[in-house]
């Protein structure tokens, strides 16, 4: 499939047609505008759309995507720009469809522990509303206070509960999508078990807005669990922290959160941010922030013993428990702080590796070992738990990884190791623009095609978020 | 697109062929053979094969499907034959593909928590052996002594436990497939977390062997639970019993079984079974089973007494805890037996309906209604915790429900109303053959026409279990 091309594309007449679907005022052609939509959170990039729109209905995406469908035009759908691979970028100019005054509630099942919302509702502010009611949605991405829950499902999101709730595929149920062609679909059913046809609704999970724009999503909720406790451990050695990750798990605990932190990026952060929890001393090389929680105080210290009596065999210094809420609060604020502060710190280029868990220290040690060889800094932090590790690189002020061959050779070299180790390269940002060079690693040009032929089902002229993933 | 014509297509060139790539001894074309290949667990239906092929290896099957696709053969992949909409019958004849010698389970890696097995092992058996690790692989349907976990996969299977811990497509992180044009692939990669691509993985779970054939499988274990706890609770009422069914998750409980039988259901069952545990008296009109599990055996004990207590609000009736391993099996024994005891005693016609939990009342009231207007009786039983509700018909001797014009017209009545309830027509057993003809209910033209999309990229010559979930 050929790109579409990226010379202006919109002209006067689509221009008066989008103010005749969706209001003249949410159509926004001004520079300032313009500007704001021409990057995410992704390594710098910056690429202008031609004219950003605010529609508020599925059915006015669908008279949008129906004319740049008949006229070829580029559309990159947006939710709240958070994201880290670049997948909201409009590198082919035209039209950029932003979900922001979507952003309704739509209904709390608590009959069915189900809830019904638009996708430009921001993450926290979902939790947050079906908290009050006993329930609980537990993905949590680290810039939950901002991003937008249907940018959750096309990345297909994870955070620090996803180690025993799982990521965001685990809760959609349906989700209403508009094609690129117009029309207007539900995926599934509104029920905790299917088998009637093919699964679309996880196709359209982690497609990265390439396949369809999710306008309406229904989500599984929980019972909120009652307690958690939270301690912080110290290791002398990043090893030994990494392989204590699996040993939990192993011994048969599945902790609520099992995070790590390298010493490097918490000394980073430290810097931006009161800091009187976290010991930062010359023997400690990492920490792992655990969690465990459930309906029975009881129980949870008990588990929380075990977990660190276990611990001990893996040379753990001395382990502090978070006391009360505030004390809580500010670990969490700290651990959710680091992607920013070693960002500003100058690691531009982030890694989102996946290995099964008990590889975490092959995977460490690769990193380190390549950071020596291709002349890069690096810092690790994450969810261990499941084995997803983020990966931030530091390398003679580069912005980012994508023209720097040496950069990219020493990448190419990583994403072969995870390979070997059962591994992959995205496990909760996705591929988007800066990690599709390198798919051909995990996926076979037999793979790679019927991806391809799938996106062309769904986008016969390669208009919905093309190039993005894979080139096509 | 055509189906394959159904006339004789295996000629003595293929058989030669065949024989040279998996060997003599495993060729079957006897019509005894044939014959036991003809049918599965569905509804008495019968299609003859032409031949029966039983591989070792991914590689044979590739090397067979290529031949296959070559000279249009139709290819029926088939498991343990358990399944109960049609999916393993060879109804345009060709190759019957049994994967019953794969069946060696590749490794169990208790450092990850996950076992890689071949697609013919029995799915008791799997998880029997990964139980002496300590693991526990949930999903149990009904059949699990007989069925594939290969079987399980393609047709997303459930079971009582799946209300806790899901159903399959939650434990199934990678796979290893032939496609009908012969290449091989693996799906994604043996990971927790994965935004790497489209998921392909998921789209194969639940597609009936209609994309490709399952070799390998990856699948999540989680730690086994210590303790378990079995309640059985009679009711007055069966709209009562189906409304406490909500209630108990409301209340924040969730059990690892929710089960609920009509007592019409047992009374049937215990011609069979000597039932010494369950009562059947007159003023019963259903039963739920609870069963709470986990590693506190003093929380469960709570739990189930909080749960008796909730239950009285809906005229529940003396419950009967299951003390002793004894009781539990006896219990147990009569549940799964309830399919095959129904069957036998005329209720031929099978419905697999799910809708949200709390809308159970209104389907089983739906049931009930249509019976009398289109004069058949009905036995309703299965996983209430999850909405799926199993529904056995019974209509002047009928076999099964294919050529009765009056029948389908109820049946069609009652997946309307399931959809307007927002539920679907399967929850675990797949649409197969003997549903398809009801997919226009929830699915709209352009919703099937993306799925005989899909199925085109993935089998352009259609000829892998062609005819299945829908006519293409």
């Amino acid at each position: 499939m050929e790109l579409v091309s990226s010379k202006s594309v919109v002209d006067a007449t689509h221009v008066a047609q989008f103010k005749n679907i969706i209001g003249e005022q949410y159509v926004f052609a001004d520079e300032e505008s313009l500007n704001h939509y021409a990057h995410d959170e992704t390594e710098n990039l910056h690429y202008l759309p031609e004219i950003v729109l605010k529609p508020r209905t599925a059915e006015q995406i669908s008279a949008i995507m129906k004319i740049c469908n008949r006229d070829r035009i580029p559309v990159t759908p947006r939710g709240a720009g958070t994201g880290l691979s670049g997948g909201a970028l409009p590198q082919l100019g035209g039209v950029l469809i932003s979900t922001e005054r979507m952003n309704e509630i739509i209904e709390i099942d608590e009959k069915n522990l189900q809830v019904i919302t638009e996708p430009g509702v921001i993450t926290e502010v979902l939790q947050d509303t079906v908290k009050e009611k006993g329930l609980f949605y537990p993905p949590d991405p680290a810039s939950r206070g901002s991003c937008f829950i249907g940018g959750n499902i096309s990345e297909n999101s994870g955070g620090p509960k996803a180690v025993k709730y799982g990521v965001v595929k685990d809760y959609v149920l349906n989700l209403e999508i508009v094609l690129p062609t117009g029309e207007i679909i539900w995926t599934g059913a509104n029920v905790l078990k299917n088998s009637t046809g093919y699964n679309l609704t996880q196709l359209i999970v982690g497609s990265e807005g390439t396949l369809a724009i999710v306008t309406k999503i229904v989500l599984k909720l929980i019972p909120f669990p009652k307690y958690d406790l939270l301690m912080l451990v110290p290791f002398t050695s990043l090893e030994k922290a990494s392989e204590a990750v699996s040993a939990i798990f192993r011994a048969g605990y599945t902790p609520s959160v099992l995070e790590l932190i390298e010493i490097d990026a918490l000394k980073v952060t430290s810097r931006f941010i009161e800091n009187s929890v976290i010991p930062i001393t010359d023997d400690i090389a990492a920490h792992l922030i655990i969690e465990v929680d459930g309906n029975h105080m009881d129980t949870l210290m008990q588990e929380m013993e075990a977990i660190s009596e276990l611990l001990n065999a893996y040379d753990a210094k001395e382990i502090f428990f978070a006391d009360d809420a505030q004390q809580k609060a500010e670990l969490w604020k700290l651990r959710k702080r680091v992607a920013e502060a070693v960002k500003i710190a100058g690691y531009a280029i982030e890694e989102d590796a996946v290995v099964p868990r008990a590889e975490l220290p092959a995977l460490i040690k690769a990193v380190k070992d390549l950071g020596k060889q291709y002349e890069f800094e690096s810092v690790c932090y994450g969810h261990a738990g499941d084995g997803n590790l983020h990966i931030r690189i530091k390398k003679d002020g580069l912005a980012n990884s994508q023209d720097d061959p040496q950069m990219k050779e020493g990448l190419r070299k990583l994403f072969t190791l995870i390979h070997s180790l059962k591994g992959t390269i995205s496990g909760e940002h996705g591929i988007g623009l800066v990690q599709k060079d390198f798919m051909d690693i995990v996926f076979d040009d037999v793979h790679l095609n019927l991806m391809r032929q799938i996106k062309k089902v769904f986008d016969p002229n390669n208009i919905l978020n093309a190039g993005k993933i894979f080139d096509n």
